[in-house]
């Protein structure tokens, strides 16, 4: 039998050996694909690695996934399948007991792990501590390698450059839909995958930062937030602009213009030691004294990498300084229900000795007739 | 206060207290959506709704979701918001005591919901005794009204257009993934979303059912196996058909012949009173009889609906019997892995006397060169 190293398993045992904890069960997801190379969707049919802090892991496969697994696999693993007639109650008990399981302490994804995958893995193991190690995990996927940070910066690199030919294609009188299909098609055309279905919300559907694209059609005066993003080798990229429509009033250029300086203030406060909670609070209180806070309805960014959310968070309560190869968007935006928008959200690298800003689309306020 | 009848709940309070459920739990998805019209994705942030046997359910909510919700949502809802600031704990708490939950038995999707999800829930309502409601869920879910037939018939129509379109553009030296392309952008003229994304397997990748589109050319011999779906207004179509390019071996053909004959066995066997089961067994037995029983890797079908995969499942075990407007796949195949793949699949409903195939595309072997 042939030993695979597999290093990023090997950092994960010391940090499982260091919260006293035996093992980790990882379902699909960005976490699996990380630690060894799984990239599966996540399904009904139980899916589940045990890693022990020693010995080899194990795999509890639906069986018709076995060949997709054996060629993705990287490092040791024991692969037990299952087949639709059987169920994986004896598959998960068997890994179970591979991995003497029983009466252990073992670390979970409780933001990925479904209520009946833990079920799964409390029969086949009686007795189970159950933590959440989400954070062990967050630890190690949150500081990008060159190789992440050259996906990453790809995958920025493509993004803007659809967004380009979107907004050299867009005139008034084009709706929502068609302006995001010109932009999916742009991205298409790359040969990657969009990170998210593209959002473009124009005028009073600008103010619902989760607009579905519709009907409406671009007119003289409106603002319009347009968010999207490619994945590049499984990095993602994640980027918005707000792009005028002629001209907008005196109420949306001020808006934007507060939009625009809290965005340059938080990116600005990015640099090794700074907390998410301090980011935060430089960008959130330029638009609060802009008399708008109340209209600054999410967080100013998230951390971005192989997921399009995840740690660090730019929050208030985020308290963990950052450190160099963390990526994260800064992202702020003023909402008025029914009357206008605007968010300008940029890609950012914590570096030795500040930050950098993975994108580079012009922020100065687009007008377009 | 306006109170709007909505009689899926009504059904779903009074399935709850024939189980002596207090109160169902439900998360972002498919059920979400059903029950009160809530098209939401799953996410980071915890949005729960909490429907309680009497009283006016209650929705927790990340606040920048309010617009949308608001805009979305059928029937009675008490909407509580939760900012990132906030953390979703108070809102949780405070909804747990508005619907009067701790030390309740309550209802769970368990396999939607996520353990975060779950834990929030536990710290809210101390006490609860927690429950998989899915059958519950499951049994609404099942039977498909005329309205809901309706749009499986076109969703069925639309793929079966593009489909054919697509088989048309095939030729020898195309590329899996220019064919997949070919189909996804037919996909998408429609205006309407695939329900996945298209897969294409040619010669030996078709054994495997997971496989990705690659970079393999289309050969005199091939047999491509070619699976899609679309929605149209929230109801999925999911459609397999297996092409031949130029002339496969005798091996093949027979393969051939054998899956279209448990294909055409598993949909007569298809009527009301018959069970998943019996109708894995009736396909199963034509393969298992032909000698490649080891072959067929997979259960025979699955539900279909606002979902790709629900319930009923057609695999062995599965004795409950079906009932007029329950709808689902019946799909067998054969894969010997690095050889050849074979699945043909259709989209059945169950009527008052039979059955019926949504799908119509031909079954008989099509060759393309």
């Amino acid at each position: 039998m042939t030993t695979t190293t597999n290093t990023r398993i090997d950092q994960l045992r010391s940090l499982l050996q260091a919260q006293n904890l035996d093992a980790l069960a990882v379902v699909p997801g960005a976490n699996l694909h990380y630690l060894a190379g799984l990239d599966f969707s996540t399904k009904l049919r139980q899916t589940t690695a045990i890693i022990p802090v020693s010995g080899t892991p194990v795999l509890v496969l639906p069986a018709l996934e076995l060949e997709r697994a054996k060629s993705q696999v990287r490092g040791d693993m024991q692969i037990i399948t299952w087949s639709d007639s059987e169920g994986p109650s004896a598959a998960l008990a068997r890994a179970a007991d591979e991995t003497n399981l029983a009466g252990k302490r073992i670390g979970i994804e409780q933001n990925v792990m479904r209520v009946y995958e833990l079920r799964g893995l409390e029969a086949a193991a009686p007795g189970l501590e159950i933590i959440d190690a989400t954070p062990i995990l967050s630890a190690m996927r949150m500081t990008k390698d060159s190789a992440e940070l050259a996906a990453m910066r790809e995958a920025v690199r493509l993004i803007e450059q659809t967004l380009h030919a979107t907004v050299s294609a867009m005139h008034i009188g084009m709706t929502e839909r068609e302006v995001a299909e010109i932009w999916m098609n742009a991205i298409r055309a790359t040969g990657c995958p969009p990170s998210f279905d593209v959002a473009v919300g124009s005028g009073p559907n600008g103010a619902n930062p989760h607009h579905t694209n519709g009907e409406r059609q671009l007119q003289d005066g409106d603002l319009v937030v347009m968010d999207g993003g490619i994945y590049y080798n499984g990095y993602a990229s994640d980027i918005t602009r707000t792009i005028a429509i002629g001209t907008p009033n005196a109420e949306a250029l001020r808006v934007y213009e507060l939009v625009l300086a809290a965005n340059t203030a938080g990116r600005v406060a990015c640099r090794p030691e700074a907390t998410g909670d301090q980011i935060d609070q430089v960008a959130r209180a330029i638009i609060e004294q802009g008399g708008y806070g109340p209209q600054f309805i999410h967080r100013t960014g998230h951390g971005l990498g192989m997921e399009i959310h995840e740690p660090p968070f730019i929050v208030g309560g985020s308290h963990e300084p950052l450190t160099p190869g963390m990526t994260f968007t800064v992202e702020p935006g003023i909402y008025i229900p029914g009357v206008v928008g605007v968010r300008i959200e940029d890609d950012m690298v914590i570096t030795e000795t500040g930050a950098e800003s993975l994108t580079s689309f012009p922020r100065e306020l687009i007008s377009i007739t």
